[in-house]
């Protein structure tokens, strides 16, 4: 069978498999939690057996390709976690290879946030674009850009740290950088929870200071119109430096609360980034869903279509 | 006489015209006032009759290109500048073929800020290199990027607005652009003078609050110090979202007042742009001098070297 695609989204917290078509269509799913890859002590021969057992049940001999997000900086030639918190024993060590002959086939993987950019405007909210800045706000703040239909990864493969973007020079919390004032430290679901404690919401994560919000309690709702201030001033920003055809928010806090989120943000980018310029860049929430994760590891190792816009290749 | 290049660098109030080699020597230079252009009544002619006055005094019959940088944005195919406020006759006037057919020879126009960062990667601060972002810092704060070697200019023409990112998201200047907060507002030479008289310094220009300085006077030192501060700030974020090679200063603020400036910007950038990465960027000031107008011209008519890095190509 032609054209399916073997799709690996490794998470900090749950890992999913899954068979994926040229189409982005997801013919099989299998999710686990990170930890039970590392079990048996070796978490890559845990993946290959995973994989292995998709295909099999599927009917599948040879996948086209397997693709794999990964959640941190990877270098990509090899790609090879560069740092990789939950799951050590994948840190540093080489995929590529191992992946390639175990399935037979071309093996692709990229950090996360890269990866979601690329599937999103490939089969999401940028269908029919050529270039995207993506932004992940959920525990942190991460993010990816799509130029030109590629991913652009910096001379450092450092590019679009949306979150690291400084937004208070002075005063700001700190950031797990090592910076302070950053997007991430304000805007995302930590930073957010903090500062709904700071101002005085006995609240265990953003989603209770988001149900606050939602019954009118005010100091909640201040919360979220500050969360949508720097949110914004942080996408005008990434607008005013890459100027791009399309900007999707995903993760957990921005479709969690994208009532509390959108409309503001897109009113502060209007006020905010250069106003006086005519066109504004559309913002649109992440369209993929749950399967934003399996598209994002399969659309690494697809080849191009080279058809009109909307195409997207990977190096 | 092959590998001459007829540059034209229209400046809001001085114009250059020049003959470049394709080694980036300055063979001649011309400089008159911008509005010494509209005399006649017709800008373009007179462009067209001081260029010919040059290569007739060189002896050149035929240049190999007409480069030709213009001040504000323009659109590139055409090359039409959208606004120009200081020569109106030229707003929205197709360069391109009335400069083709004048001199028989291929044309090229672009935004100086973009042509500048193209022409310090080929022959000045960030010669060798593939990725370059430029930033000019005088009345206003101007930005051009060059990525894998070629002039980045976005969706809609308008990437790398370095200077308007907003680094105060309450309670800032006013920004020409519209918002509120900008760099430009902060630490432009209007944006720093500003921030002086506020100060109660009774200053006329942003190079009498950078004599104070050096004299040890506290006020002006610590408006210096603020400076650097959000400059700092303004390159850290382009450096988290563009991840360059190089990041090169220039225009009369960053050079005239580089004592105050350049090490307290690579400081800050240091301490407050993601400071656990290992490799920071460096940051350098324009290395082309009064040349850099001509340089940035001719450099976009020039072709690409495909010799190696350094080598730059133009749309």
């Amino acid at each position: 069978m032609n054209g399916v695609y073997l799709a690996m989204d490794l998470g900090g917290t749950k890992t999913a498999l899954g068979l994926v078509r040229e189409d982005g269509q997801v013919l099989r799913r299998l999710r686990l939690p990170t930890p039970e890859l590392r079990r048996g002590g070796d978490p890559l021969a845990a993946l290959i057996r995973l994989g292995r057992q998709l295909l099999t049940e599927a009917g599948v001999e040879t996948p086209s390709g397997v693709g794999v997000a990964l959640p941190g900086p990877a270098d990509v030639e090899s790609f090879r976690m560069l740092s990789a918190a939950t799951i050590p024993e994948l840190e540093g060590l080489p995929l590529r290879e191992p992946l390639e002959s175990a399935f037979g086939c071309p093996a692709a993987g990229e950090n996360d946030a890269n990866a979601c950019a690329l599937a999103e405007l490939r089969f999401g909210a940028g269908r029919g674009h050529r270039s995207l800045l993506y932004f992940t706000v959920s525990t942190g703040i991460g993010g990816g850009a799509v130029l030109d239909g590629r991913i652009y990864r910096g001379s450092r493969g450092t590019a679009a740290e949306m979150g690291h973007q400084v937004l208070l020079p002075t005063g700001g919390p700190r950031c797990d950088c090592g910076s302070e004032g950053c997007l991430e430290a304000l805007a995302s679901g930590r930073g957010i929870l903090a500062r709904a404690r700071a101002a005085g919401l006995a609240c265990g994560d953003a989603r209770e200071v988001a149900d606050l919000a939602r019954t009118g309690h005010p100091i909640a709702g201040e919360v979220w119109r500050e969360t949508a201030l720097f949110l914004g001033l942080g996408v005008g920003n990434a607008i005013s430096l890459f100027d791009p055809e399309v900007v999707v928010l995903g993760g957990g806090v921005s479709l969690g609360a994208a009532d509390l989120l959108l409309e503001p943000v897109r009113e502060v980018v209007r006020r905010r980034c250069m106003p006086n310029l005519a066109r504004p860049v559309p913002i649109r929430l992440a369209g993929l869903g749950e399967d934003l994760g399996l598209l994002s590891a399969a659309v690494l190792v697809m080849p191009a279509c080279s058809s009109g816009p909307g195409t997207a290749t990977v190096k």
